[in-house]
């Protein structure tokens, strides 16, 4: 119910001031910030319902997905364990689990995805990383191409695929060590760059800060940064720049 | 020449094997990396050719601005200090400078700005950093809406502005101190934010580290981050968002 | 005995000079620090004596719950397992033990709580802390009511709940990732904020230091923070600042 | 306006739907979060219009502390120069200003001091930062004693001081170098304390992290920190607290 | 296929102009920076073929060293574990496993080693990276001599071997703690030294980033240095200069 | 056999010049360093020979036993385990072990324990560093005295102590979280005090951490500190001063 | 007056109970830590003394000097510049002042000098830090020798002195950059080693970061660390273990 | 004179016991460490004798100059600032200077190059330290290309050198920021890569931590690190393998 219909019951005396203040009491900022946003809803309320599954007990977990799949029908796990993801599919057996990215998924069939998220990875011990934004950005409707292994080491690897990133409306670079990757793309393409560093490596590597200190202070423009081994949060900010973009463009789709 | 025609030529005879063979030693990246990206190429040189003017000696400066001039017809420089701008003035009377943002650009005139970047800042003190991605985004073509002073130390002054911060393709969220402006702007509206940490601050802020630390730990969705007073950064990155947006979508201009 | 009644009993001959000296050598700080805190005293030795059960070995920990019992007739364990809590209640049948916040407490029965301590957390995965401050807090007398999941990814959650934090004396804000809680809160109510980093979080959150680091760093009046994962000590302080509010305030009660 | 008297209002048609509608629309977190707060306005708003003078420039500063001044009467700015205070001072003669703690006041005369905050500080140096603790404190209306150079290295100092401080309603532990001091207050009284770390010291001092972390990990009960040299969010936080324990206690005062 | 070779197929007819164009698409990079390493193939390939055995699953790992096998008829693996090393040699009974340092080798029999890298070390546990470094130098070609337990508490120990140290092409300094063995050792030779930190230590080494630091300001002349743990990088760059050196002198093989 | 023994046997004959030569040759150093300090060999060699016993095979470690006992008479290792204690003991049953400290010794009967090392100690946690402190300094010679548990959170358990801590030639003061004992004690009493951070604590101790920065930074006059957890090296270099002052001093003992 | 002449009097009737009340209140740490230290008094309170200078103002600064003269006869000033050393010596002629160390000192004539400190320092940038350990020590009564350039970059030159540094009673290291120089000379000779790293250095030194954790960390027996630059420190503690060696030895004088 | 000729001196009688034992006593290190380095001496001396200019007073610096010349007949010195140039120069006029680099050299003329150093830097801000590796490597005897400006946010600039980096012994990587082109390089080319971190760069490059980081962690092999800023080292390293290499190559130079 709208301020404005409010207002007009509380003048036709349809409904009591009291039963109106009690509105405006319990609800404010529905008013304000949140029904606003209803246009919105469904890929936000996807999104705010992502659970993070690790360390969530049993009945807690099955309880969670049973609400959002009531609501949404359709829900997204990440870190599962592969005991979590066998509790969620004894409930729903259509969830798909994929033990690399430990994402476990409750999707509508036939769901089209649009446009194009490119996912590069350095290593091979990058890929679940990879796989959670790969996995998160599908999931919310992108279409995603992997491009795996093409760390900076070896550079004619990526240099041999720069046609295919640069055809994507946004490109997430996922890299540990030194994390180099994001910048060596954000020189090579003119899209957004997306950069996950990972915790992969070891000694100096410090569990991730060297890559993101490497991926923040990148000298190439486009590039932006989200936390170490957040491929959940890279796949999400892709997606959702990627299908700002084709959403309004039919012919890419 | 592409790749085909040489070829074609060297099959009927009008190059030589050795011609053609120094052609493809000479230039082969631009036949790969480079010469593809032709038709982001503006866009791509301006920025590529963005001047960081801070420690510049001055006759490097202006010779650097007479080449883009040349080029490009339009340049942007950054971190320019007063006297560098009055330099560069004295040879082309139409660029102007900003004290604040010390952003000293040279724009066509009568260009257009599409689609809508929003620039919120936490303090005062943050305006530059603020004004440096503001500038930035609009010499490369995009509209910019500011919203300064929106800290969460006063909620109700963002929560005001929820609407028009949601109606921007791309939010820039720019802050010091704790530097939480950026989840809390990124839990409000569902548009990608990117996140600038600033050297704002006192004591453990540590030069904007634990501002990048809250950034990059954001628990919203949809949020990437910066380097500490990377306002230039976050302005192409946002940018680049808001054009590839608003570039196919005629009706958002 | 006081330091005058000791000099009485020299002067008037019913101690002896060495008697009166072993006594000022023996206990000088308690004539000094500790007997002047008498008045306090219970509140304090309570807290004294808290046991950080956590790495005590088994009879150790059973011999300080019995010396707590025989002196206070209450104790308090944090951080304790479920083997340890099985023993303690072998020895102690009423202590309860609440194994998310690793709370084992032995308490005397219809205990008063007086004034109004509120415990907000982010997400699920701080309860434990929060959990820890509040029982804390009400061991110690102070009534608390709990308010969580209210993490500033979803702003309104914690915004519809303005009204009864702000009816605390003293609020109590327990936050992992980036910990901006406190800072929103600090800047929504005005109330004496006690901060809480939690190590939840990955990555660069680095074991809670992100969280620490936002929370020291807040623009908000009014809030003070403890170390990482330190529930106790928040319920500690803040339930301090509660007594000594309410406890002065009989209307309050 | 409260929400009550405009509803009656739009039910006795003396206002309009339209016009209900705007104010709900212009000022919802009025209604909210703010007006609620109208008990504590003068508090509030005192503390959210201090000024923090420090790279402010000139016709700001004064247009600032012109608006707060005829709003409240009297203003309070932190880190202030002495230039800045000239300046302030041509326009309001009456403001005060302390060259060590950089305080610039303009206080309504004959202000009642209530309760008291006891303010230690470790060296001499770390004097300015324990003064801008005291004045904010007394600015915003409790009795501050000020115990200064009692520092750990010389015990005695601070141990004959001990019952003065156990008199305080919250006290504030002002320390650089190795930052002890706040322990050892918090082992010896039974009080609130808020700890300063401050930036004093040279080599692993780190301009105050080694204070800080002290302060973060005291073992002693009722200890909480604020930013490093923040003697305005101690003063705050610690007049918070001491007014809400003696503004019930009218004995206290 | 060289690209001289290719472009004469096209004029001669013997390839189509089709075939030659996708020749180049596909494997631009091989015309350019790879093929031209040509004559230093083997070594290189050998390098970029080493396994980083550590967390490789079993299929994977016996494929990978099926195909190096199948190239190159020698393959290195580093980090390997016990249950690894006995998959491998399941199927290449003549791979040698070393536990102390995890390396797993296939070695053609009878390659002969060259020059001389000397690899010394400070304690007893910094022995598995040393190992590794040496054992790497030696497959790739080097003779190594091991120099252990030379740290600089005893210092007479090392001072006892600068002779037989002196005479390799370059030194490689393994140690953990506070790391001062490189620095010493680049004050009494005068070859390069390859600094390795490792993480053997306690308390403030930090898991070598202690040593790393000492290494990296070493104040002698000729010392560069790898990651911590790094003996594989120490042995790879230290084999590259000895060889370098050696191969083009051979009166000192 | 000194210089001028050798220099007089080539001059009469005795000794061939080869002889002499390789005398030079092999053992330079203990000529110049070593050999020197004959003297005070003793405690040196025992020093130089204690076994770190953490991670060491067990044929290895029994060797060294072996090895020390034959030159020695009496061995001391430190962080054994016990089943290192067990197989040690099964070759020496005269060997003591002690599962709080982890040391492992082996001394001879009657040893005569001259001067004070006074060995205090923050909280019950702290007391197996502590105690390897205690253990090295008796096992080198050092009359000791322990004072455990008197943190500074209870301030006047540690001043009841002073007079007999003042008596101690040399004061070891371990302490964890914020480490402040060190400074307290360096502030009551007029000798050297050797200060060893532990790894007590927990969140921003950051593992030892934050005690060393406090020990480090104190504002005591003489103290100076060793490394996190290292009670060996404190009880070592505390017995070194302990020693030399007694052992100049024969009423001391 | 002593405890027990109190109580006597006290039962005599020659102070009456009120007084002596008054003495236990107000001087009650004087009988306890303060009073016992008087055999040590000259010594601890010249050292209470030190000030300081840094940042000290002019009038407090002399006001300072003059209070220690009159109840010393002789005072050290550490940190001054030319400046305050000028302005002392207007009041005390007799001030000397050394601009490299900025040691300001008024000694009485003829003080002996007992014992032995050896100073060795890395490089000529250490020896203001050095100087202001040596110094220090000798104005607290100790004779000292300087064994400065000895850095570990030329072993030799640290060799050669092998010899000389042994003699000493106590040994201070004075080293930036990667700081070895302790460890190195703690592995040489059989005294205790005061480490003191300084802010001498670039890069990765960090301000003395890396230097202090190389300090930190010795492998070598008999070092403990002050802090960064702290070379008074270091001259205090190791005059302190030096006077109480040759003091109870009168032949070492 | 060697040690076999001084015993075959001692046995003939030309030399008595005291003047031969003299002599072991006082040069003993020469006979061992030092003297046997005869044949790269003035290599070895050379750099030994480089002088640090920064900081040094003018009357040393000069006599230092002196002393070098004398002996060497050349000398170099580094971070020399424009006025110790000019100081040199009054009395060396053949000494040349470069503000650029600060590189302040008294060269024999006509010193023949020998074989190939690459000096690669990835800004123009990173060229002072990039010459301050070029000029020592040149002055050590080196010849070395400049390869400036090669970063890799434009990578086709870099992959069009590739050739040329090829044919050096020894590549010197350059770059701040993120510090990603030593990686690059390193996968590219075939070669040791000394790389050199700067300082260049702002936010969280935390003057070249990260840069420092990134080339610590590098995934390709064949590089290692010297300190932040530290050209010189890089180019005495890089120098010492090119001369190694080609100095038993005569038909490289």
């Amino acid at each position: 119910m709208e301020t404005k219909e409010i207002l007009e019951k509380v003048r036709s005396g349809e409904m009591s001031v009291e039963e109106a203040e009690g509105f405006f009491r319990r609800k404010p900022f529905e008013d304000l910030g949140y029904a606003k946003l209803d246009s919105h809803r469904r890929i936000r309320s996807g999104a705010a319902e992502v659970v993070f599954c690790q360390g969530k007990d049993d009945s807690h977990l099955t309880g969670i997905f049973e609400r959002i799949m009531e609501n949404e029908g359709e829900a997204l796990g990440t870190r599962a364990s592969a005991l979590q993801a066998d509790l969620v599919r004894a409930r729903f057996p259509e969830a798909s689990y994929d033990p690399v990215s430990r994402i476990l998924a409750i999707e509508k069939p036939g769901k089209p995805l649009r446009g194009l998220v490119s996912v590069c990875s350095g290593g091979t011990a990058d890929i679940p990383v990879a796989e959670e934004a790969a996995r998160t950005a599908e999931f919310l409707g992108s279409r995603v191409e992997r491009i795996y292994d093409v760390g900076i080491s070896g550079l004619h690897r990526l240099l041999s695929h720069v046609d295919r990133i640069q055809q994507a409306n946004c490109v997430i670079a996922v890299a540990g060590m030194e994390g180099a990757l994001a910048s060596v793309i954000g020189g090579l393409v003119d899209k957004p760059v997306i950069a996950v560093p990972t915790s992969v490596g070891y000694g100096a590597s410090f569990q991730g800060l060297s890559a993101l200190l490497t991926m923040i202070n990148s000298c190439s423009n486009g590039v932006a940064t989200v936390n170490i081994d957040n491929g959940f949060g890279a796949g999400y900010i892709a997606s959702q720049i990627n299908l700002a973009i084709c959403g309004t463009d039919h012919n890419q789709q």
